[in-house]
């Protein structure tokens, strides 16, 4: 999916809400765990309930790999799901992989080519040739870690150099030189809400996976003030807080009321982008 | 496996060698394609081949990823394989992880308690609460990247504080920190061999995986020079040199011969070890 592709679905929907698909079948509604693929069951229930209120999925590797084989079948089946049914919606694999150019070659064809996921997380430590197999498929987007929504980020992503520059910034500035705003997002936390403004002057197009919101206490508000642009450039991501709002079997329309919640609260930040400033196609759109 | 469990083995085998796993279906022998598990069928020859001369098997996870389900049954078959054949081999997950808390524990439960490996490499850049998930198992271990073998190792791992000292010496000071030499490991890689001095200085006693001789143009020698210490604290790998050393239908004998020559070269390094530093039970090894 392209960059105008993605922001004409985020006006359309008047969403730019990614749901985090983190399933865990410890925490799924005891009532699915006699289903054949409890996960798939889950997933898909979460998925017709709120795919109108968002534009991407997001689901993390880690919950699936967790469950070894059956955990890879349910991703697989999930992907192939929203693939076939809501073909609109941007894919992210949050994977966070990062390998030698070889390695990461092998997760590139894993995730775009076998998975035709739109996106993959990646983590920058290994540096340029880890990154640059996942680049140069158009409509096919790398999607870098720079500032994290967790504690841990304080550890090495705000480690000053002499100039003052920390590294997250360095990893901004080094990487927006190996692609453009249209294959390279950043990952930048919402719980970093005071830093953004130190990733828009060097990222000021660029889109950015924002997690961190709900669960983890981040402001939505905050966030768009910081961190929106002329073509939105955020997709602020909720995991648990929507698929994980009750556990009871009515869990799925729940999950739907949450979404709808943040996308009404969306709707008004998109407000905020000046309608001189929507690029020709959505004016095309309009007129349809 | 604990540190003297491996240091016994190392002893035992007089090798230090990891072989790395990295199994494509597009490298590996044409008479192999027609078996049902083509992956599984070369891993098994080439451990058969080889697990006299190693302490260690790495299969890196993207090279199974990349197959799909199919690449994950092979993965799974394959530990199992090692687990019930070679139970006195170190099993390392080359899947360079982490991520937020609740994601690093899936992780975590996929790696040691479903799939029984020993180590998991992860990769620093989200900090402490992305990494201590994987600790507090006895005899399980993180392999932390600190210094990778590749060349985008100089974009953020050289990057200077103010007071001249480099990311990767960051995240060796910060992370020992959070974990002693019994359960953390870090990766090194072999093409840095100027820099093991540094290295060595921050951590002295922890075990070091060093990809990068071989294919990579590492050399043993030099590695061996900085990185080892009374313990040995080196767990040397090479994947493409010793499984793809040829493509004939006599891969694995050559494999073995390869990974032979190395373990003699290791046998060779080992003697500079001096015997006096041997710990206890490797002296009652001898007097059994």
């Amino acid at each position: 999916m392209t960059k105008q592709e993605l922001f004409d679905q985020i006006i359309k929907k008047q969403s730019f809400l990614c749901v985090g698909l983190d399933t865990d079948i410890k925490k799924i509604p005891e009532h699915l765990l006699d289903a054949e693929d409890p996960i798939y069951e889950f997933n898909k229930a979460i998925i017709d309930a709120t795919a109108k209120y968002c534009v991407a999925y997001k689901p993390n590797l880690a919950f699936y790999e967790a469950a070894g084989l059956d955990g890879w079948l349910s991703f697989e089946k999930t992907v192939a799901y929203i693939k076939q049914r809501y073909p609109e919606i941007f894919l992210i694999a949050d994977a966070k992989r990062g390998d030698i150019g070889n390695t990461s070659e092998m997760y590139a064809r894993s995730f775009f080519d076998n998975l035709k996921m739109d996106a993959v997380t990646v983590a920058p430590y290994m540096g340029e040739d880890s990154i640059r197999p996942f680049l140069g498929q158009k409509g096919k987007w790398v999607i870098l870690l720079a500032l994290t929504s967790n504690k841990g980020s304080n550890d090495f992503q705000m480690i000053e150099d002499a100039n003052g520059e920390c590294l997250f910034e360095k990893v901004l500035k080094t990487s927006k030189e190996w692609a453009t705003d249209e294959e390279m997002m950043y990952v930048v936390g919402a719980t970093q809400d005071k830093l953004f403004s130190r990733v828009r002057k060097i990222v000021p197009n660029h889109f950015l996976l924002v997690p961190g919101i709900g669960a983890q206490g981040g402001s939505l508000e905050e966030v768009c003030k910081g961190g929106m642009n002329k073509t939105c450039g955020l997709l602020v991501n909720s995991s648990r807080a929507i698929i994980y709002a009750v556990s009871s079997e009515d869990f799925a329309s729940i999950a739907a009321e949450e979404a709808h919640k943040v996308q009404l609260e969306m709707a008004e930040m998109l407000n905020n982008i000046s309608k001189e400033d929507f690029p020709p196609s959505f004016v095309l759109f309009f007129l349809q």
